[in-house]
């Protein structure tokens, strides 16, 4: 029995009597349950088709009658008798961080630079003693007009396809390389993988090279977090062999299991792997490849390498096709890496007439402003506020997270999954800072006033949320016994101090590439919000805590994991693979840390 | 203490109290020792310069004064108290399948593709934020006009040869990758090993690619002759996916064990070597790149690949550098390899205006004739008969071997080593037949005569060696009491009749080359005879026998192990590397196998 799981494109084996929500998770698919499969939250849902088991008292419950009629199902009763093709609506999906599954995949025209080569080739003789080499070579010229390639384990396989099926023959070529012979047609599928690195998720996309298609996806933890959670502290880290040592196999072992849990998931192996693209900051491009990144994090912060680099599997090492090919994108700067290039790549900023700003707030604060003339770029240190990060009530966007906060009279609040709130994520923090200052909590200095003050503007129940003083007064967002284990929770002075640095730095980051530019806020026309961040975050609120100057004549674009979707386009496409590098000539970096101008900026951009 | 050998240049280290022979037996090094090193043979002579002790009554009865005087002592005898140089003379070497220590290394000219890069490197600034990788590439551009490609290895060396130094490093560059970065200077030596894979033994010379220097050379049976003596058994064991691997294992083995002693001769380790040439005959070539040799023992007998090729070390695998190049010279064909490259390399037959014959007898013979405007090669399988194989009386040439014999009214014979005759070697064998048909023993037919008509010819003591009749007749070479155990040698009708079919094939071989080219016996001004057999057999027996045919205008070069010898000259020379590729070009390959022509030749060839 076989599950399909849309949007995701995956596919995944499902043992008798388990439930939709069991073979989901064991594939990796992530579906909201925030009873733990109980069949008592009714967040589950999903439309599924196919032999099933007979609905339960809880699903009776919990559907009402035109759902059931739409074929919905919740994921944790629903069990497959057969076959089933199962759609995730998006309210059901898990995290909020999710991948997005409309990846620029569908968009981009494919231009594979993996692909299959048939031959026919004809038998040697006495009188024409031609070599095994030489015979496809010839035939190479026939057909291509050009003569190939070949590695030597395609050598190795090369006088058995020859002879098995006629001289019928299939070469696998990767890049220039012919890396696989194959008697007959060749392999069913030929496979890829995109990776996006980041300092805290690693996300693999297995795609089909041929169509297109995403086949699965998997997302780990980078293990990387065991030795520490920002790229600096890795960075100390990676100071002695043993540590870069130790970080490279740490994000390797990830990427190895992201790999099988993709494979395994449409019945393949790793093995079946022979291309691979990566993005990722420019720390994580350096430990992946083993080199010490000691240099990015002391003046005047230079990276080891930038080029796009190829590297054969065996060279990493990565246990998939032996002579699969490794493509890491371009880094632009120490402190903008290829992740941003994916940006760029897949928001298109590169290419268009129009000004467009590009922003990925992430663990870091990279951002990029342009049009096919120019594009500068430059990157903050502004992000782990945004994460949840320094933060007293701050965590990662999960099940529990105040992802929602709207202030009138008083302080109203959303949880993903709608759980006990636990804390607030970076959007729930910028709601919930943009709600204190249009309220008048927050003096526009970012002081939290005092509770008179808001007693004398006439919201007494906001002004019994305030407690403490001076740099410990803070707004007490959830009572004790309004869940988060009975503590409560608030937010002091010191995390609004913290929220200001980092949105200070982010707007005057933006400040300096408009003035590098000569252009103005009117002049932007378009502004992409990469990450889970961008896709979350409220641009009301965002344009009230002043995070972006206003930018009465820009549309606001989330676009997703921008870095992951560069990575998929860059595996699908050779062109878009060599626009990658024209990024890295085109873009200008702007180190920020040595500018007085930045400063005065930054100083400024601190107030509301 | 440390005892340089010559010619050999190899060195080694003393233990206190240790003899030369036993330092030389140590490191590789070949010295005649009879008697096993007792001191009784006094076979062992070597002069040695330096503190030695005293010397020993053995050496003073071996010696006569004018040789002590000389410096001559006994290696087996003399213990090294200090730092020591011994040459050892030609009858002092062990094996007369000895390497030729002249090698082409002196004469050719070095054009080197292994080479040291010094830079000086400014230090990146906050203003100016060069990536290590990019102040290489600017700085490569000033000096050198192009950018250059670095390896994942050097990558990684990179910042901290950098920043060791004052920005002052050595890159090691090898064909057009950078495979090392290092702080200052770089290593002392850049070293590289050419490799002769023989069927029967393997030879590695290590060089010092700066000066061109012969460091060190070792050699070791090739430990696959556990699979089968000869080709055709090896192919046939590789028939299987785990005898392939064991085969390849097996060669990788010895090369392994050669790499080792020889960088330990100099003080320095397998990591050290840079870069590695290797040659062998077509089967050798696949066998040791796991590429499956079916095909070539089963008409038409193509091979699967014939380019020169070049592959990293980490790809075999072979633990040397990493990052260092192999290179495979070309094959010309399925029983041509590129064993027979190296020959018309190091003869530059394919340069010269005259027209030459060059011809290895090993395992196989292999032969090509031709000058710069036609080069012209084929094989038979003729070679083992002059191996000693097939050969009832047949043996290596090695201590006890018949080398010399002549014939006159009784038969006279010379051993390797001067020890009891155990057998008969190949360069023995073409003189006993010569001397049997020049004194009538043997009829022009190939037939062993009758003992009567050896007596009326007048040759009473011949007569008396003749036993046997008809295919049994034989020639008694050794009567039992005069050594080879007790029991004689012999050599039989039916060895004559061997060495018939040997030598005709490569008679033949010759005649249809010379056919080919259109060329007369006349024409032929040089004839190089390679490999081991060349270097000692009698030119006069083979012309007797009809080896080859009458070249009245050739002069006969011994060229030794010329095979070899064009490895080292492609390690120490792009040139010479890239004629081995213009050779493939030039050379056209004539298979005999197909031909009626090589029958009739053949047949008329067999007869005296």
């Amino acid at each position: 029995m076989r599950i399909r799981f849309q949007p995701y494109g995956v596919r995944a084996e499902a043992e008798a009597g388990a439930t939709i929500l069991q073979v989901a998770q064991q594939a990796g698919v992530e579906i909201e349950a925030v009873c733990g499969g109980r069949g008592t939250c009714g967040k589950c849902r999903v439309i599924a088709r196919g032999p099933l088991g007979p609905m339960t008292e809880r699903e009776q419950d919990a559907l009402s009658p035109t759902e059931v009629e739409q074929g919905y199902r919740l994921a944790c009763q629903a069990v497959a008798l057969g076959d089933v093709d199962v759609v995730i609506p998006e309210e059901s999906r898990l995290s909020r961080v999710s991948i997005l599954s409309a990846g620029a995949s569908e968009e981009i025209e494919l231009d594979p630079w993996v692909r299959r080569i048939p031959l026919r080739l004809s038998a040697a003789t006495l009188e024409d003693q031609l070599p095994d080499l030489e015979n496809v070579q010839r035939a190479a010229e026939a057909t291509l007009g050009h003569r190939l390639v070949l590695t030597l384990g395609a050598l190795q396989q090369l006088p058995s396809a020859l002879r098995q099926d006629g001289g019928q023959l299939t070469l696998i070529q990767v890049d220039d390389e012919v890396v696989m012979a194959h008697a007959g047609a060749g392999p069913e599928r030929l496979l890829g993988v995109a990776f996006d690195i980041g300092t805290t998720t690693i996300v693999g996309y297995l795609l089909d090279l041929e169509t297109g298609e995403q086949l699965a996806v998997s997302s780990r933890l980078n293990p990387q977090t065991r030795y520490g959670d920002d790229v600096v502290s890795r960075i100390a880290h990676a100071g002695t062999p043993e540590g870069l040592r130790a970080l490279q196999q740490a994000v390797l072992g990830a990427m190895q299991a992201i790999i099988a849990a993709d494979t395994a998931e449409i019945g393949a192996a790793p093995r079946d792997v022979l291309a691979v693209v990566a993005v990722g900051n420019t720390t994580m491009h350096h430990l992946l490849l083993g080199i010490d990144p000691t240099a990015l994090a002391q003046a005047p912060y230079v990276p080891v390498a930038t080029p796009a680099l190829r590297l054969r599997a065996c060279e990493l090492p990565l246990d998939v096709y032996p002579d699969a090919a490794i493509w890491l994108l371009p880094n632009i700067a120490g402190w903008v890496g290829a992740d941003t290039v994916g940006v760029i790549l897949s928001s298109r900023l590169y290419q268009q007439d129009e000004l467009g700003l590009a922003i990925d707030i992430g663990t870091n604060g990279e951002m990029a402003l342009g049009s096919r003339e120019r594009l500068l770029t430059c990157s903050t240190a502004a992000g782990p506020a945004f994460e949840g990060a320094q933060i007293s009530c701050g965590m990662r966007a999960a099940d529990g997270a105040i992802d929602r906060v709207e202030i009138d009279h008083d302080v109203h609040w959303h949880t993903i999954g709608e759980a006990q709130p636990r804390g607030v994520c970076g959007s729930g923090l910028v709601d919930l800072v943009a709600g204190m200052l249009k309220s008048g909590v927050l003096h526009p200095s970012g002081r939290i006033e005092a509770p008179e003050t808001l007693i004398e503007a006439g919201r007494p129940k906001l002004a019994r949320r305030i407690v403490g003083e001076g740099r410990s007064r803070q707004l007490l967002l959830v009572e004790p016994n309004d869940g988060a284990g009975g503590r409560g929770l608030t937010i002091t002075q010191r995390d609004v101090r913290e929220l200001q640095l980092a949105k200070g730095a982010i707007r005057a980051g933006i400040e300096i590439l408009l003035r590098e530019l000569g252009a103005s806020a009117d002049d932007v026309r378009v502004v992409y919000l990469a990450g889970a961040f961008g896709n979350y975050i409220s641009p009301e609120s965002a344009l009230t805590i002043g995070l972006m100057p206003s930018l009465p004549n820009a549309r606001l674009v989330p676009i997703g994991n921008a870095a992951g979707t560069g990575a998929r386009m860059a595996l699908l496409s050779r062109a878009e693979l060599e626009n990658a590098t024209r990024i890295l000539e085109h873009v200008r970096y702007l180190e920020l840390s040595g500018r007085p101008d930045f400063q005065a900026h930054f100083a400024e951009a601190m107030l509301f």
